[in-house]
């Protein structure tokens, strides 16, 4: 077992300045791929519901309002260690040259958070009050994350249906901290502090003004967040989801911040099932590098408190991404984003909690 | 009809640097959308198979060594222009802002190239004297779209099978002409020109000797070409394939070098075909941008000959892609390069045809 952990390790491209993980103990040989759209057999006990934790590595925080014991039933929330992890949280960080490539060593963090004991219902569908502790408990794992002086950045997704990559059925969040800041990350910070330097002002107010005095291509909009399709979208129904307030960090949310973005969330997901007939999707949630450590290269990250600001891509998957678009950075999208906001703003977002909903 | 080609537009992301063709007249309606692994019905007639000419739009060029007329049969390959194209050739290049946001009407060129009369048989297949003349058109279609001064970079890309995007199963590749870079590439050409700057060699010549040196990662060598996994392979068994020699653009390419593109490209597809089960696979052309019309920033391209080198990008669909790897440019790959080169090198590639293969 100790020589297969060894062997996953973080390689950089020189070509494209990309990080990608090897994680040979995931999946080694030819024919144990992952096929499109396979999902675990239905028949097979779902190891994210209540009264199977023994099923899941030991627990990492959970939920239990009504008390009981660890890695037992009675939680509403349940974060775990993934049980294929991408990277390991044992031992040391180490950078070396192999050559003209670069190597980290595979260490850092994989996580699951088990959005509730509901084996059948995603955050549309729970109650306001489920997903806002969703989404604290997410924080709270970003804040405790980024105590590690190890970790460059943590990676907080949602994938959601099989064939937008949930390899079980059961909702749930993944929580990745790595070594390196991930590439598309390290591109819009670059774009934010270009912006800042020359204009001093944050590069995502500016768009959400944009955005909010045109309304074209909004979604959804409360007191406290916008939601609208972008407007260089790269596939249909693509949603962008940001605090209307200025802020660098999800660490930085308040109780109410994060009421809000459980708001929101229900609302878009629930447009997303109901216009676009359930289809998967898969979002991340974008944030700022780790900001608690010391960093290595100060002057970098000096203005990220000013010129960054979280938020969130939603993307559903209704096209198949065709790999020239894969191989070039370059997108084809059918539905202009104009015409995907209007329909989506046409929908009832539905849901099974009736809470008020936003503009 | 009109209306619906004035919607078609290139519009750029001011976070992300990336540009996306919105091309409104393909797919319009929620409920256009193509499904994952939709294709065509079998029980329709393929319009890329001969007798069938009058079922495209008119061909842009066609190899006819026995004579014949234009649009009938009598044809080995055969480029037509894409019948739903994302971009038009007709139309003025206009850039202009919108709020702070970049847009370029979307003219463009998007044609398809047949392989070869046969409905069944793709590159690996097909004679090496026919794969060299698919290679030859596809570089005869760079060259004379590189005349054009409008366009900035032309796409030369493949899909094989439903799943990686192809929608009619008679194989062919796909030749796009965009009047703006791609994010990839100008990412490729930053890289390769710094490299440049500081050490007057090519990044990709210096990759390749390190390759050459090792071999663990080498799938397939021949006196032209090498074909290696590369060290950070975004997804198991992607391959990359150079000219051992420096060259900048396909354009460049001798009648002999095409050849051995051929052959090299013939035994690859090959060993994925007999290896991987016939997976689905994408293949991108990595080709220098348009240096025939005169570069609006000279100094940028002006050691364009120097530093860049074209290459091939092959990604064998065996996995999914999830949300988070599209949302973060951050790959997790479960197989090492190392064991799927080794893997790919024991493949006997096959084919119905019976030329040399490469070491």
């Amino acid at each position: 077992m100790s020589n297969i952990i060894s062997r996953s390790e973080l390689r950089h491209d020189p070509i494209q300045k990309r990080w990608v993980i090897i994680a040979a103990d995931r999946s080694r040989r030819p024919d144990g791929f992952a096929r499109p759209g396979r999902a675990e057999e239905d028949s097979a006990p779902c190891p994210f519901c209540p009264g199977n934790e023994e099923m899941t590595p030991p627990e990492v925080v959970a939920l239990r309002e009504g008390g009981g014991e660890p890695n037992g039933p009675g939680w509403s929330v349940r974060v775990v260690s993934n049980k294929y992890p991408a990277l390991r949280i044992e031992g040391e960080l180490t950078r070396r040259g192999v050559g003209m490539y670069d190597q980290v060593s595979g260490v850092g963090a994989h996580e699951v958070l088990i959005e509730s004991p509901d084996h059948g219902r995603t955050v549309d569908e729970l109650s306001l009050e489920q997903c806002s502790l969703i989404y604290s408990t997410l924080q709270e794992r970003l804040i405790d994350l980024m105590r590690d002086e190890r970790f460059k950045y943590v990676l907080l997704f949602k994938n959601h249906g099989a064939s937008a990559g949930a390899t079980l059925p059961h909702p749930h969040h993944q929580v990745i901290a790595t070594p390196v800041t991930p590439k598309t990350v390290a591109s819009e910070l670059n774009s934010a502090r270009l912006h800042y330097l020359g204009k001093e002002r944050c590069l995502f107010c500016d768009i959400i003004a944009q955005e909010t005095e045109g309304g074209e291509r909004i979604v959804s909009m409360t007191d406290r967040f916008i939601a609208f399709a972008p407007y260089a979208s790269r596939s249909p129904f693509e949603l962008f989801v940001a605090p209307r307030f200025h802020q660098h960090s999800l660490t930085e949310a308040s109780p109410d911040d994060i009421r809000g973005l459980a708001e929101i969330m229900k609302d878009l997901l629930g447009r997303i099932r109901a216009g676009l007939d359930g289809t998967p999707y898969n979002y991340v949630i974008h944030n700022a590098p780790n900001t608690e450590t010391k960093p290595r290269r100060p002057s970098y990250w000096a203005t990220i408190r000013h010129d960054y600001h979280w938020h969130i891509e939603i993307v559903p998957r209704t096209t198949q991404t065709a790999g020239f678009e894969w191989g070039t950075g370059f997108y084809i999208n059918p539905t202009p984003p104009e015409e995907a906001a209007e329909y989506l703003r046409g929908i009832d977002p539905g849901g099974s909690d009736s809470d008020e909903e936003g503009a």
